[in-house]
This record gives structure tokens, C-alpha cells and sequence, in this order.
């Protein structure tokens, strides 16, 4: 049976109504059995769309119903929303007057994959990081009762965002202050069904509740079809733990929360009727609801984690479009695999990126070995901390802009007393259509500030497993970043990587070209172009910090000019700290960094935003030509 | 009554078993009667020393039954502990072969304030900062576990901490790793006998046990006094909110961690007969212990705020030693209080810092606009953020070295959407005695990386009111940044910020001091004491993002060197801007930039560390001398 098909051939033939809906009045005239037909409508919609931009596919699914009822019973040119995290606002979008331009999702100049107010009065707070949407609803509800005025404030959070530790600080404060505020709980994997430890006591309360045998139904079915896939339980055995805890109606109503559920996330009528009841109650209220990611089409259902953040894809077979070649997480997952087989000591932390970051082969291998902690990027940096001192060899790998969360943890538990603790930093640069929330553009602003630490960065995808290797080696903190993506230009491989040393690509003279991580590609392809009588010398600085100063000793005595590369913000990067160096080494010749200004960038595929931020080959051969004037 | 005296002359006549004992192993060769006596003994000694050397009085009068009783029961040469923050480690210090130097407690050179890997094999992790205790410990644990070896790993976390975000996620991760480990809650603020909406049902069972009932009395005692204190009351009550859900054995049985208590933390008796019975145990156990802060030292008792972290005293009278003159603290706090007279939309934000950072007053007169939410910095970052988004005007009122903890927050949740959100960030720059976890020298490098955020400093306490009148003008992210302490030169207060416009502090020729904050101050004493032929231009940088450029032109045209100063670290620094801009503009004269290495700063006086970094009066001479050359 394909559940696709049958969607569709159900949904041609009312077509029409969702050509008519744009916002929340629109939806409002609509009666029970049109709004279960826009949902359908909705699902074509989406899947159509997303199948030709990308994006998250399975999340979005999941909440068409949510959505529609959050629309249909509350006002929000007054009432205000906050989607945590925010990828699973797509529904909004398209029915807060966004539903014509849904085909540029997430691409140049198009809509953006998350909320944003620049782009409707519809957003009222700019996502993308996890874990937040509470903390930034419940400052919007104190300012309205401060001003004496009187509406809705709602945040909506999946389970997975409850693990992170600002959730529980929001909730703490919530709860005192009593403010009115809806947390509507979507929770989409149903481990309300799994019995973890002392829970099981609380959540019988839970289950003898009709609304939760209603549910349990599709619960066994999920289950069942996950029980086949290993190293799926694995991370939902992990994620699991977590979220028992927030399932207990208990943990809430101790904060002075009320709790409400679980009730189906998936059924309008359901969600009108408890919806209609409870917007008016003047206090805190956690309202679970159960949805089920994937809904409406049949490869995302039985495949969420493909379909969470998913490329273009075949909509009749479901096969994602995939470019050839090894990605940075690919060798980077494969390579400490072999090396952890050698070195016992050797053991991995994700904050739920298992899959995200390449370590699925490693959780498969070492399930011992691998420590899935959760959203949990403060507690993860100090847990590798504390495996330092114990004499493991952590690493901690981690999206570049997610490790921002585990800033003063970096400093204060790690760089502070010099912990062997390695940082594999997947993501780093621009990533392209996730946008400004996502663009791993300041890791080495904010490493490089931090003593003791070691940032190095591969030129390529085969360098991988050599500089893993070299980080294992070191008694220090140390950071390998590397890009999203893949090589598109052959460069030749370091074999071992010298201490602190510098790599000459490409002799030359006059200017001097300091390139790091996949800049050095683009050096390379800039030369290829530039006419004969220009010559750069390529320096692939592979040492980020600390830098190569013999050979930055080298350049002032050689008089030439120097441009630096970087695939970060400018301002505490890498070029900066070369024209320090070089400055208190008495350099008196040219220096011009290119880097990214001072700003955030949106969302654009990563040529398109390197030709925007003058970062593409054209603009490096046009400064090239500068420092030969 | 005075209980120092009744204390003081019990003391007196046994006066030398503390001579004796140095570490746990002379330890555990005593009986209870003489553990009594060495904890009246360690009382009179603490009490004696820090009178001398300031420090953390209160908490550590309350843990000196505990950390006895600890040392009796566990081997620290096998078995390890983590203090949460860590200021409450002196009794541990003392009785770990570190008596002998207490005297140079926070002092150049000598004991740190907190625990030190460096210092001693008796400290496992370095703490400062809050919450982080049971991360560091699981990974020991963990560490432990993967090694097969067997020993107790211990986390001392008092009731404030576990208001941190970062203690749920530890605990989360805990309960379902579910590794040996002891957790000691030490709760010296009695809050269990409050009641917090829904609590009172789980509290009830607390209640019936024989344990809290022998408590009773002393909390009452504590209640009563209080009560004639409104400002204690009001930070209490918001206190208590958040640790009541604590005090819950259903939180933590919930998560699978076995919970025990509450005993009484000052009775040496019982704690080691709960001690040898769970240490035993193969499991997570958190222990619920009562100690009353300042106990055995009366106006500690009384005044547990103030002898919290306190200045040298008088024992006898117990007035606290305090240089004359504002602090700029308490000019931040009146000045903020008449702005928020004529503005409604202020409000305040603190993470636990209410005295600290001078918002007493303002707590008073504007108890509803006064946001206590616990140790808590990232939560609090959002909270304002999204207060911003709806018509306040907030300000976070938060440490430099702590608001660390928001980076991400910062960046992500204001920066991103440039929120009108205030950071009041005292504390910035060297902090002196509280050593290298407290030093405020990276808050100028990870603030100026984040785009659309503003970032003033002013360069006396004078200057306050109208630096925090500008901020609050803006529709920006801004950042008022300012030192411990007070003004010890006299400076001419500017009257009136002119947006983006530094100030000329003395005309002169050939060579330009760009200083920032406190470093105006010191570049003035540099020139004075400077011969007449050097006649530097002394300009006072408090616009440090963005820069003068019209006055960085200047520079350029004028050709003069450049000396910049700040009480920062170099690396993404204020320099390193002045720098990068100058570069650009084409600047060819010498520059020289002073700020603090690529390195964490140790404890002392701010005037030794001053002189210990080359950044005093006469190295700045020195530079000056060097730019004339």
C-alpha cells in the first residue's frame, strides 16, 4: 500500500481549497470536515515543495493538523507564537500569507527554513537554536502584563528541545511567576511507552486516561517498525531517558504548571475542542500532544531521521538526491572509527547528533563508548572535561553554531585547565540554506579567544583521519573544524602534520596567499585563473592557532604582501590574528584579510553567499591583483 | 549573647588538636568528641584567617561538620570530589595539607579561593562557576566505569547552583547512565519550609520524617530573623521557588536517582553514620544536607549575604573593612533607579546577583520590574530577548565572567534580531583575588564579534548615569561594561555621549593613546609622571564598538604612532580593532597594543596582577618612551 498514492488521488479531487486560504481569517470561516481537507491539501503542498527545495520534511508533516487548529482557534495578528527551534513552522508559513512564495524556501532571497521577523508580523521570535522558545515567550508575557494587556502567548517545543537545560531554567521561572502562557508539548516519539526506572509509577496515572489508550494503537505500530532498525533503538533507548521525565504530568504540576494530555496532535477535532477550553484559563499550561512525523507520506514515516532535514528528493520513490563523493562528516565518522580501535581510551559525546555528525558507524561499533547526551552542549563540554581528568580521550563532536552553547564551559572547564579534550567542530563555515541561525561562521572568533586551545582545520576530506589523529596526540584542548559538504577540487593530501606548521601548496612570489581550511581550494582556483604574470605563493594554514610564526617571520623578512583566506567572521578570526603578529614582528607591507563582515548572513546556497560576502574565486583573483599594484 | 565569645573561650582551652591534623589520614584517627572539638577548632581558624585575608566567611562556617565528616568517611587519595563553584572548599583545603599556607588564602602567589589541580592532588576539578559540578563528576565516573576501577566520586553542590540549567541536564544524563556517584546537596537557606503552589502535596511526605522535624526549629529560628529584613524576604521568596522543586525526592527518584534526606549537615554523628551506610551503595544517591550558613560565628549568622564573600573584618565588632568612595556598583544601581523613575519600560534582570551588582535599591522601589530567575545567565539573555520583542526596555545586570554562560544567547537570541536589550556587565577586567575563573578579560573579545551589538565603557564611576541613559536611548543590543571598585584618580565626567565620538582627554603630539575604561585613568598618571618632552594624546575610547572612524581617519592622516590599552585580553580585543580598521585605512606608523596575553590571570591584587602583565603605570611609560623612539 502506498500511503503517498492514496493521499493524492484523495486530495485531487478537492484541490481547490487551499487556493483559497491564506491566513488565519480564511481559516476561521472553514467548518471540521474543509479543515481535515486543507490538512491533506496541506501535505500535497508540502511535499510537492519540499521534494524541489529541500528542507524539513518529516517535522512539518507531523504538525499539519497542530497547526491548523493553533490557526483556527487563536487570533495572531494579536496573539503571539514562538516555534522552538523553528523548523516545523513551514505549516504557519503557508498560512500566515506565505504560501505563494513557499517555493523559494530557503533559497536566495526566498523565504527563510525558519521563523523570522523580518519576513512576516506573523513571527514573533527568531529561532533556530534549540531550547529556547519558553525562556523568549515568557519574556514576551511579562512585558504584556506589565503593560496591562490581555492575549495569548504560545510556545511550541518538541521533546527533543526539552532536554536542553534552559527549558528547565524557563520552566523554573514560569512556574513561580504564574504568568499566562500555553506550552503546547509536541511530542513525536511517542516514548511515553517506554518505562525508564522510578517513572513507571508516575506515568500509570498518565495511562489510564481514554485519551491515552486512544493513542497507544499507533504507538505499537511505530515501535514495531523501529524495532528493525538497530541503530535507531539505540538513540531512542538514549533520547528516551530524557524525555520520561518531562512526560510525568507531575514535573509540571510541581513547577505550578498545569498539565493537559497527552492528547492526539494529529486530530483537529480533538485539538479544537481541549484548544477552545483552555485558551481563556488565565495561568501556565502544558498541553502534551502526540503527532506522528512523517504523516501523510509513506518513506518520511518509516524514515523520519532521512526525512527530518532532507534534500531534494523523488517524490513517487522517495530516493533523496545525494552528489557523489565522501562528506567531511562521512570521513571524519569513519576515521575515528579506526582509530578508536587501536586507543581504548578513545570515546565520543554527541548532544543528539548521532547521525548528523557521522558517529551512526561508531554507535554501532562502541555503543559503549558513545555517550548521547541530549541537547545538552553546556553539560556535554564539562562532561568531556571531567573524562580528561579521568584519563579518557573525549570527543566531542558538534555543529559549529550549536557549540556555541558550550562557550563558557569550553573556557572555564576545559581551556582553563589545559584538559585533553578534542573538539570535532562538523559545519564550521557557511552551511548555505539553514541561514543565519545555522552558519558556523564565529568558531574561530570565539576559539581563538580561549588559551590553551588548539584549532587546526583540514584543506580537504582525506586529511580527515591525519588530523584526528594528530588531535589524539596532544595533551590539550584542541578543535578540528571542517565544512558541510564535500571536496569539489583534487588537492593533494598532508601525510603527517608537522607541529604547528604551515603547508606550502604553490610557490610564487611577491604575494603571499594564507589560506585556511577549504579557502585553500579556492586560492588554488583562483591562481588557476589569474593570467601567468601573477604568481601568489599558497600557504595552507592548517595551524589556525597557534600560528606558524617562523614562517609569519619568514614573510616580514620577504617583504611581500599578504592576503589572508577564512571561512569565518572576520572580526577575532584568523586573519586578525595574523596582522597582529605580523605588526609586532615590524611588518611594514600590505596586508588584506577577507573574511565574512561584521553581520549575519541569510540563507542562499554556499556559492551564491560566497559571491555575496565577495568571498567567491572572482573576488579573491580581484585582491590578488590589488596586492600586486 | 554573643555566640563568637561563647565559641572563641570553648576553644581556647583545647586549643591544639587542630595543630596535629593536616589530612584525612590523622583524620580518621580520632573519635566523635574530638571531630567536635577539631570543627570548633577550624572555626576559630577560619574565622581568625579570613578576618585577615577576606573571602568566603558564611558558606564555609556552614560546611564544617560536612567536610569533616567527609574526610572521615572517604580517602581522597583514591576517591575524588568536585565543590560546586568552589568557594566552599576551605575547610577541605585546610585539612588536605594546605593549612600551613592558608594565611596566603587569595593572596599573590598563594592559595587560591577555590579548588586548584595545580595546587594540590586533592582537587580534581577547578570550579568558579556555577552548576557544573555534576557534569565534571559523571565524567569521572564515567572515566571510572570504562577503566573498571572502583572508588566514590563525590559532588558538593549547594541549593543555589541547582538552580543552573546545566545541574538538569547532568542529572537527566546521570539518572539514566545511572553510574555511582554521590551528590551532596547542601542546602544552608532552609527553604524546604516554604510552601510553592502544587509542592506542598510532595512536600508532605518530607514533612512526617523524624529527620525534618528535628530541623524544624533551627529554620524557624532563621525565618524569624529574616522576617525583619524586606529585601532578604523579596530575593528569598524568588529563591525559594525555584529550589522547593529540589527538595522534591520525587524529582530526583523520578529520573532514577536515589534520594536521601534531609540530615543535618552540622551534626558530625549523624553524618557519618549516613555516610558509611551509602558509600557502599552501587547506584546515584543524592544526599539532602541542612547547614546553616555563618553558624559559630554570630554576625556571619546574621548577615550571611554580606559575610558571603567579605573584605578583611573586624572579629570582635565584625564590621567589614570598605574603602571610601562609590563603587561602581552602587553607581550603576542609584543611577539606574532614578532612570527607571521616568521610564516604565525599564526593567531588571539578575541571575542571583541582586546585592552583588547593585540592584538592592532598585528591588525595593521596583520590586514587580525586578526579574530574579536564579543562576540562570542563559535563560536570562532570552528572557530579555523576547521582553524586546514586546515593548520593554530590559537590562541584564550580570558579571562579566559569568555572562559567559549567555554567549550563545547573546548572539543568537538578541544580536540576531538587534533587540533593544541592556547588558549592565560589572566586574569587567582584572577582578583580583578571586583568581582566574572571576577575571572579566574576555568579555570586550566575545562581544565584539557579535554584529549589530554596541559596546560602551566608562571611564569613572561618575560617568555611570549617563552612559546607562545613552544605552537606553538605543534601539540596539548594547553593552556598558565596567570594572570592580572605585575611582582612585579624579577624571572630568562627560556630560553627554555623542553617538559613536570618543573624547579627547589631553592634547598632545606624536603619539596617541587610545584607552579604554579604567585604562584612561592610568594613561593620565603614566603622562604625569612622564618628562615634559614626551607629550602623548590621551583619548578616551568608550565607544569600543563601534570605533571613532572619523577620528581613526585622523589617526591615519596625522601619522603619529598608536598605543591602544584595555583591560581585556588581546586576542578579538579592543586593539586588535583599532588594528584591523587602521589597516585598512592604509595606516602605516608603528602601533602597540596592550591588553593581557593568551593566558588564564591567577589571583592577587589588581594592582600586582597589573604589574605582573605589564599593563601598570610604568610599563605603560615604558610604551610611551618606545613610541617616541
Amino acid at each position: 500500500m502506498n500511503y503517498y498514492i492514496m493521499l493524492k488521488e484523495s486530495v485531487v479531487f478537492f484541490m481547490q481549497l487551499l487556493d483559497k486560504i491564506n491566513n488565519s481569517t480564511d481559516i476561521k470561516s472553514l467548518n471540521l470536515s474543509e479543515l481535515n481537507q486543507l490538512s491533506l491539501e496541506i501535505r500535497e503542498f508540502l511535499i510537492n515543495n519540499i521534494s524541489k527545495t529541500g528542507g524539513h520534511l518529516a517535522s512539518n508533516l507531523g504538525v499539519v493538523e497542530l497547526t491548523i487548529a493553533l490557526l483556527y482557534n487563536f487570533d495572531f495578528t494579536n496573539d503571539k507564537i514562538v516555534f522552538d527551534v523553528g523548523h516545523q513552522s513551514y505549516v504557519y508559513k503557508i498560512l500566515t500569507d506565505r504560501k505563494q512564495r513557499f517555493n523559494t524556501l530557503r533559497r536566495y532571497k526566498g523565504l527563510s527554513g525558519f521563523p523570522k521577523r523580518e519576513e512576516s508580523k506573523f513571527d514573533f521570535f527568531d529561532t533556530g537554536h534549540s531550547s529556547n522558545s519558553i525562556s523568549a515567550s515568557l519574556g514576551m508575557a511579562r512585558a504584556r502584563d506589565l503593560k496591562g494587556e490581555d492575549y495569548n502567548i504560545i510556545s511550541v517545543i518538541g521533546d527533543g528541545a526539552l532536554t536542553g537545560g534552559m527549558v528547565y531554567e524557563a520552566l523554573n521561572d514560569l512556574g513561580f511567576n504564574h504568568s499566562k502562557m500555553l506550552i503546547i508539548l509536541n511530542d513525536n516519539e511517542m516514548s511515553i511507552s517506554v518505562n525508564v526506572g522510578g517513572l513507571q509509577k508516575c506515568l500509570n496515572k498518565v495511562r489510564l486516561t481514554p485519551s491515552y489508550n486512544k493513542l497507544k494503537e499507533k504507538v505499537h505500530y511505530k515501535l514495531d517498525r523501529k524495532n528493525s532498525n538497530k541503530l535507531v533503538n539505540i538513540v531512542r533507548k538514549i533520547k528516551n531517558s530524557f524525555k520520561s521525565l518531562f512526560f510525568t504530568p507531575i514535573f509540571f504540576e510541581d513547577l505550578g504548571i498545569r498539565y493537559i494530555g497527552p492528547i492526539d496532535g494529529n486530530n483537529i477535532k480533538d485539538l479544537n475542542k481541549i484548544l477552545k477550553k483552555i485558551k481563556n484559563l488565565n495561568e501556565p499550561i502544558v498541553l502534551h500532544v502526540v503527532t506522528t512525523k512523517g504523516l501523510g507520506y509513506l518513506p518520511a514515516l518509516q524514515n523520519p531521521n532521512q526525512f527530518h532535514a532532507v534534500s531534494k528528493f523523488d517524490i513517487k520513490t522517495g530516493k533523496i538526491s545525494k552528489p557523489s563523493g565522501l562528506t567531511y562528516s562521512e570521513a571524519f565518522g569513519s576515521s575515528l572509527v579506526s582509530l578508536a580501535k587501536n586507543n581504548k581510551k578513545i570515546v565520543a559525546i554527541t548532544a543528539s547528533m548521532v547521525t548528523g555528525t557521522g558517529l551512526g558507524e561508531f554507535s554501532e561499533i562502541y555503543p559503549n563508548r558513545l555517550f548521547d547526551v541530549g541537547i545538552t552542549e553546556e553539560h556535554a563540554v564539562t562532561l568531556a572535561g571531567g573524562m580528561a581528568t579521568n584519563g579518557l580521550k573525549p570527543i566531542f563532536v558538534c555543529y559549529s553554531t550549536f557549540l556555541q552553547r558550550g562557550f563558557d564551559q569550553l573556557l572555564m572547564d576545559v581551556c582553563l585547565q589545559n584538559l585533553p579534550v578534542v573538539f570535532a567542530i562538523d559545519r564550521a563555515g557557511l552551511v548555505g540554506n539553514d541561514g543565519k541561525t545555522h552558519q558556523g561562521i564565529f568558531d574561530l572568533s570565539y576559539l581563538n579567544m580561549m588559551p590553551n586551545m588548539e584549532i587546526l582545520t583540514p584543506k580537504c576530506v582525506e586529511e580527515m583521519s591525519v588530523f584526528l589523529e594528530y588531535a589524539f596526540s596532544k595533551n590539550n584542548p584542541i578543535s578540528i573544524r571542517y565544512p558541510k559538504g564535500r571536496n569539489t577540487y583534487k588537492l593533494v593530501p598532508i601525510k603527517k602534520i608537522k607541529n604547528g606548521k604551515w603547508e606550502m601548496i604553490s610557490d610564487g612570489d611577491k604575494v603571499i596567499i594564507l589560506a585556511t581550511g577549504k579557502m585553500v581550494e579556492l586560492a588554488c582556483l583562483a591562481k588557476q585563473k589569474l593570467p601567468k604574470k601573477y604568481n601568489p605563493i599558497i600557504i595552507n594554514a592548517l595551524f589556525i592557532k597557534p600560528l606558524d610564526k617562523e614562517y609569519l617571520k619568514k614573510i616580514v623578512k620577504q617583504n611581500y604582501n599578504v592576503l589572508t583566506l577564512e571561512d569565518n567572521n572576520i572580526i577575532g578570526g584568523f586573519g586578525q590574528q595574523v596582522l597582529y603578529e605580523l605588526n609586532n614582528l615590524g611588518f611594514r607591507q600590505k596586508i588584506k584579510i577577507l573574511g565574512y563582515q561584521d553581520k549575519f548572513i541569510d540563507h542562499g546556497t554556499i556559492d551564491e553567499l560566497l559571491v555575496q560576502e565577495h568571498m567567491d574565486i572572482n573576488s579573491i583573483i580581484l585582491e590578488i591583483k590589488n596586492l600586486y599594484k
